[in-house]
């Protein structure tokens, strides 16, 4: 029997239906924010990866050539190829510019719980701003975005700045060997490294700034830094909005691309694969041969955040089905159609089976059952049967509309 | 500068908001029949296209190996994947089985006007009913998405039978080969054709029937057929329920796995790639290791759909945009979330900029703009100008909701 590739997943009715609502509930949110969504292929040149992230990317990507030999990826993020659809058609409007997406994501990773190889991001992008109103704009909107999903979940913030100014005499090199021990919370290997580049001084600063939770310990921690101003605001458009979230300055993120402002989020009832958002200030237009802007956005897990949910009905209206005897077809459809017509879900018997049967049928898929048999059709009225009361009735169409309605 | 890659497209948010509102009314019309969407992977194996079509249609794929040595290919259509599908996880379903989906499908073509190498199919499936009634559902089905879209439209409805009977004692080969020559209106190589195989007594057969509208004529042109008056049944239910369509005899459709029913329509507006759905009744699960199950089903050429459309103003609520001066940051956030909490799309600015620039970037995305200054956010108003009236007001912030709402 033929399967479905490894690590990917079918999607029945009753998931897929679920998703939607979930994924209409985010749209809707951005939409709310000015975030209008926006879409870009599936596949893109390798380089739009392999620019931002070296070529170590490609053993993690689905990589291929087409017939005319371009080297492609199937897109494992959603960001950079929203930034280079900007680069190539947003430099004419106007600023800030407000995006979202829901992008589908292919990573080749080993298949385990939570971790597909085709996976779903919902992701905002704002390009143009560099205020701190921006950036708490878009903490303040994934916030929102996650509430509307019905998710729980806590969110922490954090800014780079502290951590680059303590680190700011460090090689290239050594920096960001540095902030991925952090970023792993790997204390014991950071201040192995440290002593081997004799830089021992930095490790009580940083193991401080990692557990530190206002900006005033950050300034005790690390002196003046450049940015603090700029810092401080955000956190107070951030307090004046009563976000709960957690100033966390040990975030450092996987990606070294981030500017400055920071941020994550973990649900609260997954495991070790908790986070559902990540996100944060960058520039990467100029990369893509755009001119080099201010953006700032986020990624939220949509699989992660389907899983915290769990399972749930949504919201959906009563199914008619439309059970006749066979020499009486025609008006069975008539009869659907005007049940539709009037917005109703309506389901016609399509099988050559007895009106038993067809009933069984019926009880497994819908809320009522409209009976049309000859004296019905000759009659032009429909017996209802409200399934969850067990009430029968004859009716006239109209009334049998309304009843249902 | 990097660009997209070649065949592919971005959608700006005016674009992407007309493909959702399309896309949302086929999904409700669908579900107003009783199909529910699911969703396959992207790619699947090669073998599933390879079986049902040939090793041919690889040249017309985006294939590539996995890192696992695994051969995919990016699904050309949504049929197959959604057979495969079934034939995994529907079987335990009580049937007739009815799903819908939007996939985008992707094919190594040379891009031209309306064609592009990644685009959208909406398609439907019926799977295990194998009666005229569940074969009139689909073409009704298929009507009444085309006209829920907006599109006007020509539908022909075929059926395999007749061709199939005339043809019954060629050899398989050449049936094949015909049948491609009919497709294509091809009457001079069909006549050669048959020439060639001593078989010319069937040509005026053949070229009568592809012009013949009625079960009749039909009839009169090969005699009785098998499956005569499962056809005439489906007819006459089609006819019951007043459908616009031709009968069109001469339908073969590309691929040779239709069984029987097979319909075609095309939009009055387009030039020579004026097909925007096909479809028919198949057989396809066995091939994939199921039980041999009677289904039907189309695929609507989405993206011609929307060219044929044209650009339309999808409904949208009116957008507020709010402006302030910059040290009453925190109330003009918190007077955006209480319109936001209203329903009302808010755009906030996040720019450092003046009132007066900040007025006119407002007019070109927004219906109102809310003025926070110093007074209002000590007042705990909002200044509210109508863009459109030119009309502006000072008013509570309930007031000011209200107004706009």
């Amino acid at each position: 029997m033929l399967q479905k590739p490894r690590g990917t997943r079918d999607f029945l009715p009753e998931e897929m239906e679920q998703r939607r609502e979930i994924e209409w509930r985010m749209r809707k949110c951005a939409r709310g924010w000015g975030y209008r969504e926006v879409c870009t292929p599936t596949f893109e040149s390798q380089e739009l990866y392999t620019i931002r992230s070296g070529e170590g990317i490609i053993n993690e990507m689905y990589t291929f050539e087409d017939k005319g030999g371009r080297k492609l990826a199937l897109r494992p993020e959603g960001t950079a190829a929203v930034l280079r659809m900007y680069v190539n058609e947003g430099k004419v409007l106007s600023k800030p510019i407000r995006w979202c997406y829901l992008s589908d994501c292919y990573r080749y990773e080993r298949p385990q719980k939570g971790r597909y190889r085709q996976f779903w991001q919902f992701g905002a992008e704002q390009i143009g701003a560099d205020t701190p109103a921006g950036e708490a704009e878009i903490i303040l909107l994934a916030n929102d975005l996650l509430k509307a999903s019905g998710v729980t979940f806590d969110l922490h913030v954090g800014h780079l700045a502290p951590m680059k100014h303590i680190l700011r005499d460090l090689a290239d090199g050594d920096k960001k060997a540095v902030m991925a021990l952090l970023d792993k919370h790997n204390f014991e290997g950071l201040k192995n490294y440290l002593d081997s580049i004799n830089a021992s001084g930095l490790y009580e600063s940083l193991e401080k700034l990692a557990g530190c939770r206002t900006i005033e310990e950050a300034i005790e921690i690390c002196g003046d830094f450049p940015g603090m101003e700029r810092m401080a605001e955000l956190i107070s458009v951030l307090d004046s909005q009563k976000l709960e979230y957690k100033l966390d300055l040990g975030i450092v993120r996987g990606l070294d691309y981030y500017t400055g402002m920071v941020f994550e989020g973990f649900a609260n009832n997954l495991g070790a694969e908790n986070q559902i958002i990540g996100g944060g200030s960058y520039r990467l237009a100029h990369l893509f041969g755009g001119e080099d802007v201010a953006s700032c956005g986020f990624g939220i897990g949509f699989d992660r955040v389907m899983v915290s949910l769990g399972e749930f009905e949504p919201e959906r209206s009563p199914v008619v089905s439309v059970v006749y005897t066979p020499d009486v077809k025609g008006r069975a459809f008539e009869v659907a159609a005007e049940f539709r017509k009037a917005g109703i879900n309506t389901e016609l018997n399509l099988l050559e089976r007895g009106m038993g049967a067809q009933m069984k049928h019926a009880a497994r898929t819908s809320e009522y059952v409209a009976v049309i048999g000859n004296r019905e059709a000759e009659a032009g009225t429909v017996t209802l049967k409200n399934l969850e009361s067990g009430e029968q009735k004859e009716y006239s169409l109209d009334e049998a509309v309304a009843e249902v309605k």
